[in-house]
């Protein structure tokens, strides 16, 4: 039964093995400085139900009532992670990349709309890269720095560099539009 | 009116913008080989119900009947094309990255299973890199290397050093985790 839930809720299931109850504000938390950056954080209230269905199926026990119940991952949810990540393919990456797409049809309006795109862009990514280097620093400054945080530091680590090459692809597309391109204003 | 359309039927009126009519399936095989790779290929029967929905809207002319029919951009379709690229923000990508979440969990399963996911990620990015040179020598190889074919060419070289940086990342994680991980088995 575990296997038909959604990846998203698999994915919350997951955020309560790192040792500690939660309540659903603090699991949104989690989610937003880990989910958020590679996956689709989900909405205060898709946590309160993803947290009602995993409590329904056993797989999450909760403590205490009203905003402040908390929740730990049973035995049960440990068992049904553990078997959905060892028997299911995760599948291919999904990315819908808007800024990649308007770049395609660079040819449909001026050079500079494209290329101010792609400058915003840059700044956009360095907005996100900012807020995952507070991430990594967290993991780095948590009092138990075991092998528990040691697979968060690695995605953080993949996501910083993921960050830093977009960042630069995007700095060496803008140089070459900017150097080959036509130019559309007079001197 | 024009600015309500959902981002994936400008992507499919944006493929005609490249100076050729096509049938639906034609248009089919260029999302195929361009939308796929950063944003999402629609299914054969979502580019016939969009392309009846840009028709409706004027943005785009059919001609003939049937399978045959063949489907140009017209200038209303071009006007809008341009004006939602021009007055609307692109936003930032979403990435639905499953292995980086399953990563983020490997302390739930043994090292070894996570090891063999990333290897076979590294081999699944291999092969839509592939897939993306085919593309990218095509682009080259086209009669008319003008104007038109700049962005493509742009958008492709983009891509092809996002999965050479990913292979690169997913190598430094397989190294980290082989190197400093518990050994699970035994000498």
């Amino acid at each position: 039964m575990g296997q038909e839930l959604p990846v998203t809720s698999y994915a919350l299931l997951g955020l309560l093995t790192f040792g500690d109850a939660l309540t659903g504000y603090e699991l949104k938390q989690r989610a937003d400085a880990t989910l958020r950056f590679y996956w689709v954080s989900p909405a205060m209230s898709q946590v309160y139900s993803e947290l009602g269905r995993l409590t329904e199926h056993g797989l999450v026990t909760a403590t205490g009532e009203g905003r402040g119940t908390t929740y730990t991952i049973s035995d049960r949810g440990r068992d049904a992670l553990a078997t959905w990540m060892r028997d299911s393919a995760p599948g291919f990456p999904v990315l819908k990349h808007p800024v990649a797409l308007r770049l395609l049809l660079g040819h449909v309006v001026d050079r500079e709309t494209t290329l101010a795109m792609l400058r915003d862009h840059v700044r956009a990514l360095e907005k996100e890269r900012d807020a995952l280097v507070e991430v990594r620093e967290s993991l780095r400054g948590a009092d138990s720095p075991g092998e528990v945080f040691r697979y968060p530091s690695l995605v953080a680590d993949w996501g910083l560099d993921y960050f830093e090459n977009e960042s630069r692809i995007l700095g060496d597309l803008i140089r070459r539009l900017d150097e080959d391109g036509p130019v559309e204003e007079g001197p």
